[in-house]
């Protein structure tokens, strides 16, 4: 049987199969023909969660005596959008001018193709690893993110799974191959705060209470001082108003309620819970602070209610895992990478809880794009990579 | 013929007339035929407007040599609201522990009861005043009021028709009848601001432009400094924020747009065309002084439209009208009226166009209101009032 050595026909294939969120799309079996190329056991869990779609997932494994090394990543892509904008058709993989074109061609089929030719050509060099080699891949991380990641973790660990160290492959590099490990990821915290007035009509303010002034002041409260300069490994933590909705629609009447969201990517200079903490101090007192200003009865009568669930911020500082990807890194593209805790979340904020993750990848640009499309040399390049870290990590 | 005399008759028969903007619910063919009993001359104008039901309106008139006096309201009501929590029907008139419960019974049958009664027994006692009276009445003052008193005085003065003096007869008084007369009106003024951001995801704030604190900088400049502190005759304006609205559902996305609409009661300080300037230099500056701050390029994008047609403020300033009314109401109740501008907007606004104009009447606790009630003894005491007004008057 050939091994899958070749990246770029690994990603074509996967490419062809349209596996936009909920569907499977023949992602998933595609790549376990793959790694049962490889010899790995292969095991296709799906997860249900009342009001969403059954999600297939796949769990592959190289197993052996030393290390334990989890590869992680999904099959999912985002819709292609209008497919008549797109120079090559979404889900052809067709090539030109040295690029491969199609939805996830970076986002992230591109790093697991690259992930099981770097294994393939570790097998056919050297035999197996000294250790285990794993997959942990989910049909569902662009989407709900219910039946994914999180659910494969536990189903994992159940079956007496346990891992040293995980890579996920999402496209971490903003410029040019080689750029950026991400070692981290700031938290996200999402709240609404409600501030309840008094309707009545704009001609006598004295008999209502506009809650909209309250609100600002709250507001104002959050974003006028930063809630720190940054830490050593991350950005300064920063608030974003994502929405302020009153909904009145008569302009002679004064409003009985007013609402405000905000997130919060925060860094390790805070827990969520200390950050809420924080938010509530702040809300607080600038509700006082505008009772005493107007001297009147009482402060802003308000609400805070947090939504979904918030993210931890989370740093490895697992020395061997950054200094082992960083060095194979350094030794093929000729640089050290920039470490990073910057950007978005991903699913690595689930794996930092079963053992020490970095995120490493293709080159994000064309990311949930039309024309996503990846450099072929990128591919090999990623591979290469890859390869001089599963000869590092079980050298 | 009996004359109509009798002001509680008179309000009962008209409060069972179910009028509701914009029905006509007979009530004006009613006041027809008192008018009618008192001789006067009366015709019914019905105005059109595309997109809004037609409007019956009244015009009557006792005319005579002399002083012209326009006695103007309305004969529409609001909808009653939940019947079931009305004491006693809305339109039965019924009579209890001294009060006649109805929709209209004080906004403003009841000033049309009292001011027929007036006239009645003013004839009964004296014969035809030495000079002309006259009913402007409309059936769309508490609707979209474009078919009512604007056409109606247009209509009046295509006919010839001058006045030399207008009493509108909405409830005047907040407590106890006699308190207070209205001689005019703040203005009103609405804008509608729209500041125009980047819209981006959250994690990567850098690359987005959230405009909503820009909107906020602009709203604390229309409310930090009080437009002004108030003048002899009026109230300091006063602006009120009437919405704000982003409509952002994800929780994770930077809005593009913020706009906020607010509402601007003002006195005679300004004129419509001052305000709006200062309006603008304000915002102006507070773009301009955002932009320094943060040390950005461009000052806050936004732009401000003027919604509906802005009210100008106004003044009666006759003194033989505003006297004549005073001093009627200090000789039936005791004490002099408190001559106000405050309050909302009405009728009058328009009215003062053609003559002075002042306003008289019911206590307005309840308009508006489930169990809309007036005091029997109310209904004789503006009789009274206004009787003594036309005797004086055309004395």
């Amino acid at each position: 049987m050939t091994l899958p050595t070749d990246p770029a026909a690994n990603l074509a294939e996967l490419i062809r199969c349209p596996s936009v969120t909920p569907v499977e799309g023949q992602a998933l079996s595609v790549l376990q023909g793959m790694l049962k190329a490889l010899e790995c056991m292969v095991e296709r869990p799906v997860f249900s969660e009342e009001g969403t779609p059954d999600i297939e997932n796949l769990y592959g494994k190289l197993a052996g005596q030393g290390s334990h090394l989890m590869f992680a990543g999904h099959t999912d892509v985002v819709p292609p959008g209008d497919e008549a904008a797109w120079k090559h058709p979404p889900f052809a993989a067709a090539i030109a001018d040295g690029q491969m074109y199609g939805r996830g061609a970076v986002d992230m089929k591109g790093g697991i193709a690259c992930f099981v030719a770097a294994l393939a050509r570790y097998v056919e060099a050297h035999g197996k690893p000294k250790g285990s080699v794993s997959f942990l891949i989910t049909g569902d991380e662009e989407g709900p993110a219910l039946n994914g990641t999180i659910k494969l973790l536990e189903w994992a660990v159940e079956r007496g799974e346990k891992w040293d160290a995980s890579i996920v492959g999402e496209p971490t590099n903003p410029d040019r191959l080689g750029d950026m490990i991400k070692i981290g990821r700031r938290g996200s915290l999402t709240g609404r705060i409600t501030v309840n007035g008094r309707q009545g009509h704009v001609a006598y303010p004295h008999r209502a209470d506009n809650p909209v002034p309250g609100l600002m002041q709250l507001l104002e409260a959050l974003l006028e001082t930063p809630f720190d300069e940054g830490t050593a490994d991350f950005q300064p933590s920063n608030l974003e108003v994502t929405t302020v909705d009153v909904g009145n629609t008569a302009t002679n009447v004064i409003p009985a309620r007013a609402t405000a969201v905000f997130n919060i990517r925060f860094n390790d200079t805070w827990s969520v819970e200390s950050l809420q903490a924080e938010i509530h101090n702040r809300l607080d007192r600038a509700a006082e602070e505008n009772r005493l200003r107007k001297g009147i009865d009482q402060p802003v009568d308000f609400d805070i209610d947090w939504l979904g669930r918030p993210s931890p911020v989370f740093l490895t500082r697992d020395e061997k895992l950054v200094e082992t990807l960083s060095a194979s890194v350094e030794s093929v593209v000729g640089s050290r990478p920039q470490l990073s805790t910057s950007g978005g979340t991903s699913d690595a904020r689930f794996i930092k809880d079963y053992c020490p993750v970095v995120e490493f990848g293709l080159v994000g640009q064309t990311m949930h794009m039309v024309d996503e499309r990846v450099a072929l040399s990128d591919l090999e390049t990623l591979t290469q990579i890859y390869l001089r870290f599963l000869e590092d990590w079980f050298g």
